[in-house]
């Protein structure tokens, strides 16, 4: 971690997950932010469970808390036979592959720790389980250096005096702590004494931005405005938004983004009022194997998230409803994608991959 | 009524507000779906009080409601002087008006009951009031009828098989009963025999559509789905939306409509997806004062209702929220303008200019 801007923090930073040695610790975002409570998984399947039922979620997040579960699989299988152990971990990348199908971090996590495991296979169970064990821990190190690093690249595009717009949460509590990616962009830009105002979508159905977001930047007294997301073309209208800055799920190697449902929408009315549009997210989001957007899977989730709110229906009962939990932003709608690599400009799909080439370079 | 379309209906049809002879009767839109409640206001006050708080809303209703207030201030005051009695209607007049500032329907309402009174001022107080509650029943009257002349209009418009998409409640809650604006349309087409299914967005914060416009096409069996307001554009963009069908507060000589906050973004996007885009409104809605949009003031609401749903709240303790309940969308987002004077559509300002001069004409 960067000390120098650690100490620019005011405030404690935001502790999302934490390997606490044989269990994941982390901040249970479903009752945020009423309640500030913990949850201890010591397992694999408490894992899943916390990422299925949204107590973590943000597309890096969620890639961390997977590869912990991993983590934890293995040191559960430390007295078994090498086959069934190396059986119960491929297990364990499976249920947790099933968790949620459309931030591609996941299945990239699990990517790295599946091949952390093939590299190793000929050592003992014990020498698997530390390498499986450090793998989890890099990647959730890597995680706060690299939204560490875009909060500075993408900080420099924020002007002092500006009005940003962000959706859903993708702050600290998105990633494995400390920054963020939109967020962090956020942050940081605040943190180097620019003088900005953030609009929060609240980010129906789950309130991400009503829940977390707002928790995120009132605590670090970051000022903001709520709004509904319907407002946000509004304020659009009036001149009062001088960019809008989202995160991502996965991003095809043209560019196209899949994010928050409702992302669509404000990229949209970006374009219509000339308001910049930036996605913001790690090179870990881009998925080398889409070309383009219509090839991702878009989430249904629970009817439940929209019908009942704190435990309350808001709908007559028996409803019908949708619930799709994100949506794709055409390429053309995204004036520039920010991660840890650098600031690309659209055309998005010869940057990407450019940097997918060099990617696998430095494999060999 | 017409007793054709009635007898299609196979519900009870919606009473959302009714004259007592002493008192009006309506049905509290705050506590529905959960709570089918009326409530009894005996004066003017308890009217403004009722508008004030949303107990009743939409524009048509609100005028009718405020026509009804100035009858009861009328009738309290039917043992005053003369003097003291036209001063009594007059401040009811000013009270009522000082309720909610975007609908133009209240001040038009309001206007028609003050040019009666101006008319009858030489009668007796006993005629007067007589002359006043005539013309609060027939605002009222005229109301249900003009919109089953929308709905009429309108389902023209609609192909059966169709994906419609409606915003906030302009069903007959929104108006004198019965019908509707944009929903009377769609409820026309149903009764007609139309295979049509509607997408419903929720309308935060005061969240219409969930709890209302839910409420009426269920107890109608009208096929429709709940999703929220970010998921629209998400629905367009996949070409699952064949129409749009809003309501208006006010609409501008040329075009330019206010209507509840989201509407505005609804029509960038429909636009952006090729989606027809109907905005429908008795002519009443039409502000002859006002040139465009920008004239228009935009009700700043209490903030409450962004934090708090159904008395629980949603985000953390002291934060900001803006709460504008109306936005401006340009007349050059409308595909046609719906009214019982028949269907508009662009460039509206000639056509809403003839409108106000055959009214000029009529009322000499």
């Amino acid at each position: 971690m960067d000390q120098e801007s650690n100490s620019l923090m005011k405030v404690d930073p935001v502790r999302t997950i934490e390997w606490m040695g044989n269990s994941v610790r982390l901040i249970d975002q479903r009752l945020l932010p009423r309640q500030e409570k913990y949850i201890t998984c010591p397992d694999h399947l408490s894992v899943a469970r916390a990422i299925k039922g949204m107590a973590i979620r943000g597309a890096p997040a969620i890639g961390v808390a997977a590869a912990f579960g991993v983590a934890l699989a293995a040191l559960k299988g430390r007295k078994r036979s090498k086959d069934l152990f190396l059986q119960d971990v491929e297990e364990a990348c499976q249920i947790l592959s099933r968790t949620r199908p459309t931030a591609v971090n996941l299945f990239w996590a699990l990517d790295r720790m599946k091949r952390i495991m093939q590299q190793n296979r000929d050592q003992s169970v014990e020498s698997i389980i530390l390498s499986l064990v450090d793998e989890a821990r890099r990647i959730y190190e890597e995680d706060i250096e690299i939204n560490r690093k875009i909060g500075e690249k993408g900080a420099e595009l924020i002007r002092s005096g500006s009005n940003l717009l962000t959706h859903c949460n993708t702050g600290a509590l998105a990633t494995a702590g400390y920054y963020g990616t939109a967020l962090g962009v956020i942050r940081t830009a605040f943190l180097q004494g620019k003088q900005i105002h953030v609009y929060v979508d609240e980010t129906r159905p789950f309130l991400q931005g009503a829940r977390l977001t707002a928790w995120e930047l009132m605590r670090e007294k970051i000022p903001m405005t709520l709004i509904t997301d319907n407002m946000a073309g509004y304020f659009m209208s009036r001149g009062k938004i001088d960019a809008v800055l989202v995160g991502a799920d996965r991003i095809a190697c043209n560019g196209d983004t899949a994010n928050k449902i409702g992302t669509y929408s404000l990229s949209v009315l970006a374009r219509e009022n000339g308001v910049p549009f930036y996605v913001v997210a790690p090179t870990s989001t881009i998925d080398p194997k889409i070309d383009s957007g219509e090839e991702i899977v878009i989430e249904e989730r629970d009817h439940h998230e929209v019908v009942m709110i704190n435990d309350r229906r808001i709908a007559p009962e028996g409803v019908q409803v949708a619930n799709p939990a994100f949506d794709i932003t055409p390429e053309g709608n995204i004036s520039a994608i920010i991660t840890e690599a650098g600031v690309f400009y659209p055309p998005f799909k010869e940057k990407i991959a450019e940097l997918s080439l060099f990617q696998e370079g430095e494999e060999k």
